[in-house]
């Protein structure tokens, strides 16, 4: 009997949608059927130069992405007849009005971070509520910072129960290919206080007691989170180490090795060879892990382009029920992406005797 | 009888120094004597425009200024035979090599927030601790981020009573003037977790229950903070807006009329017609001062180069017991630097009518 | 008999706009009747402050403009009957929609360098062509950069003749109070070579022989130029430096004196106690200044903000007519506004006995 | 018969001697026999990750090095008694005083471009001067931006005929992991005109006739090059392109295809798989190339941390005659990089069926 297979769609080839489509080009369990898109620009053509099938998201974009040189094998509406999901990766709030095409195809939708909880059945976070996604028809994964908050925070409010927790998000103001947005020169807070991040991470974990503060600043690289914890229990930085360690899609990188900033970690993220750079981890910097007076506190980076790929692999596979175990799933996604993986790449520049850092 | 007169020397003339001459220039009851510095760059080229005399700090420096083209009166120990007082601009560790030559010469010194507490008998916010600083040797002006947390969870604590301040301050990485400073592109954390901030403000208020977390960001206009506070009894946002309003050295800008970052905070200062668009308040964003659950939030702006400028003055002031009451220095001060006053300044762009904002 | 008066009307109340009012209200031979703009901002409520009287350029802009706490005199069809002339400062392209409200209103209209040349009966650059916009309905004063190009080439090209010049404009990409425009993080190049800037210069100076290309840079402070000449007559470093002296509305400042880049000299206008740190001076790096092999080198800072605001000045004179020799208008412009003045200005920080620096 | 094979050592693994050594050690005829660095941070445990031998640089380095977790296999003199060649790889101006230490050693030694030219015997760029290599002992490769002049201007001189060329050279201020160094918020000129690098290129192409200007901006992608050029004889726009079509090392992106600035070139190297994201080519925006009234522009990005890289390796294979043929040791050395390949990296992410984009 053949091994059940996902067939899925990528709706919107950006910052997200070309990780995820190339994340689900890995998985043996799942088939990138197609993905669309509405312009002839180079990310799309690089799609065709992987392999994968280009559709039109939108009829009237057909043509013009022909006349851009593009192969196009239809519209998204042909593509949506193959396919048993699709993923919306289409910009913040476009989503929700695609969601009657997806209906009315009668596939099966993952929606992102950029939109409304009430776009979907449920919000997702695979190490918090894998299980409540199995056999669902509309999941939403959260956004890059709500996955962060949830992975840590979920993490720890497990372990050594929350009473309260404040997290201070500063945020990146655009993604490195952006040329257009700022600022240039200034710090931008949300002045809605708290911010809109702790709601969302309760669409999550409903009883987590978080509130936020963000603001943008001029930096491309990553977003960089300020925690502040009031544990239940007690707890030591000894204890925070253990957990962060062993929970899945977390990394530790140590100021003693040189990690001072979303700079370095970056830069590491290159030197090891990963895609894009991409860290679909919650990298946290290790010496910022303290506990005084009982408050626990820490600083972690989140890289805003990658860090919800592995999630997207997880709600698909728990939405088609392809796997029911979240730790079964969390663990072969990982695997595939090379998630918590700190050795230098396969590839040319790798020689042989390959040691974790 | 003549009016008593503070005889002031500023020994360095950067950005601190130069806003500090500038001050005590303008009070009637001190006098500039004099200011020393290194360089005969244009700074200390506009101090002698200005008609202040310039000193060489250092012996072996007053030959380089001369050939640089600056009319020399002599050395820093020349200028401190003239004076009551020293105010100590140099760079941060310079201050506390300096001291021995002004116990030496026998006058007074106000250093700055980049010495360590014990320079000084004691740490210095005009609003906290005026009358502890009557009289004394060596007072010391705590940073900019500090006074700016002194100045309103200062006032919070008076009014309200703290149980715990948690602030994140997102500092500005350089100065405008500064070409060579970094980060271009990166966040970068004090990793050191509580900051250094929390305690730096106890040395003005010892019983503020304060923990900090602190980074620094790719822009020179302010630092921001981000404040939440549990206090000890009930408080809502309208006491927390009159509490902020008629307490002195602060402002409150509204979101309405347009207030959404340091970009906006900062061109209004340039439009008000502000000397350098020096902001010397703590400015809080209106929209963002909120109360959820019992904990108290706002956001404020902290202009690094200026916020400090008036606690030197009062500093003079109290040291020299020219006045032995705090709201009547700080009175004095403000009304001679126009703080808090929100009208455009006189001058050629300005017509009659001033109306505040 | 009365002095003759040019009444002006500023339309558009934001970078230029807010600029060119103050200047105007310091004119003894103008009066600004009154600005007219669509919100209720904090810029437009500090021109209330200045005691300007406002109007709504927009009729259905006037409601929400007096919800917003202002008080409106009418709208900008109001303003028109009472002047001679308005300056029409709103964002480019636009000023071309309101010429037929001007027309009608018989009022001359001066026009920025966001509109087409064709706006206009001229393109104007004081020290280039003031004669010919005498009498004139219609002007278009160029933009920052070709301003800058017409001032120091024009004046090269009169004196030594320009076989060919090459600019490359280095763009500032933001004016400092904009959060949202970016790039953050890149160099982004006007792809289209030589750039417009050439063919906008010779809209001034038609038989200037000049290419240039052009790019925007994450900075918001100044854009910057690099000259390349190739004199008709052979000329000197010294025979530049003499032109720049002596020239109207350029000036010169020195490596020697610590001015290395747009933060430097930014810094100085600050110090200098300019309103809103402008400089409507073209500043040449002296020590950029170089020929080799007969070719001729310099490099200029260009203030975006500030430096057509003369040149609105002196168009209004030269289209009412109230002064008909170009030197004396530049003259009477540059002593209002104190263009090229390097003392530190008068108001409190500025003590007896000014020198130039 | 062995083959013969380069024993290659590089001496300080930092932006560019990491990514020489991964280019050493994918060739089949070189040898990477170890590393030299001074410090134990996170990119020397990489290479030791990578299974290259690690060194200590300086002997009273070794000892922190070790305590740091490093296997550290002996010093600088160790490793040279094993190679036949070292690229020197620290930072500029220490390759001349480590040029004794490769001397007594008796080993030749490639020198970067942060070393003055008489360093070396000669200045080299594989394109235009391969064979004047051919067993030299000491040669240096010059800086990515003389590198990158050298490659376009050096085929266009050698194709056309330059009759004067002037490039602006709008360079990235500091590298993308680098946290100090700025400006933030500036344009900072070289205020020596002409610039070095029009001299540096003549060691290279002395006969070239070329000027150059210089700046740096808060960026740290890529160096940005406004090139114009008078042709001694008639050129199209049409010759151009095929000259830079078909010179090795060169790549032409297009707007069409959305290529608009440095960061959306950086996106598409990051998007094709490249390790650490690098353009080893020099890239020019199809749309700037142009012929006006007889001169010749373009603009072009040079990737400062890798444009070098396959010269490193033309320069070892040159001086150890492993091969004499300049085209035939491009070629080889392409093949192994993936130079010009516009394809998505082999790899996880990779489908089958590659194709140009």
């Amino acid at each position: 009997m053949p091994k059940p297979i996902a067939k899925v769609a990528v709706n919107g080839y950006g910052t997200i949608g070309k990780r995820v489509s190339d994340a689900v080009a890995l998985q043996d369990d799942m088939k990138l059927v197609g993905i669309a898109d509405i312009s002839p620009n180079w990310r799309v053509k690089l799609a065709t130069g992987k392999g994968y099938t280009v559709y039109a998201s939108l009829p009237d974009k057909l043509e013009l992405m022909e006349k851009g040189g593009l192969e196009v094998a239809g519209t998204l509406n042909d593509l949506l007849e193959e396919v048993d999901l699709v993923i919306d990766c289409t910009p913040p709030g476009i989503g929700a009005t695609n969601k009657p095409r997806y209906e009315k195809a009668g596939v099966k939708a993952v929606f992102e971070g950029g939109e409304k909880a009430d776009v979907a059945e449920m919000s997702f976070v695979a190490q918090c509520n894998y299980e409540e996604a199995l056999g669902r028809d509309f999941v939403r994964i959260v956004s890059c910072n709500t996955t962060a908050i949830c992975r840590s925070l979920g993490a720890f409010h497990r372990e050594f129960g929350v009473k309260k927790a404040r997290v201070i998000i500063v945020r990146r103001a655009a993604d490195p290919w952006e040329g257009s947005k700022g600022p240039i020169n200034a710090t931008i807070p949300d002045l809605v206080t708290p911010s809109h991040h702790g709601p969302d991470a309760k669409t999550v974990l409903p009883d987590l007691n978080i509130v936020t503060l963000s603001c943008k600043v001029p930096t491309t690289l990553a977003h960089t989170h300020f925690v502040m914890v009031e544990p239940k229990a007690g707890v030591s930085e000894g204890d925070m180490l253990d957990l962060f360690r062993r929970e899945p899609r977390m990394i530790l990188l140590s100021a003693a090795d040189g990690f001072d900033g979303t700079q370095t970690i970056i830069e590491f993220m290159r030197d090891l060879g990963r895609p894009r750079y991409d860290m679909w981890e919650l990298t946290i910097f290790d010496k910022s892990i303290s506990v005084k007076e009982g408050e626990a506190y820490w600083i972690a980076a989140v890289h805003s382009e990658a860090i919800v790929i592995p999630e997207n692999i997880d709600a698909i596979r728990a939405m088609t029920e392809l796997e029911t175990n979240a730790r079964a799933s969390i663990e072969k996604t990982d695997e595939s992406l090379g998630v918590c993986d700190l050795r230098p790449r396969a590839g040319s520049q790798l020689l042989a005797g390959h040691r974790a850092l």
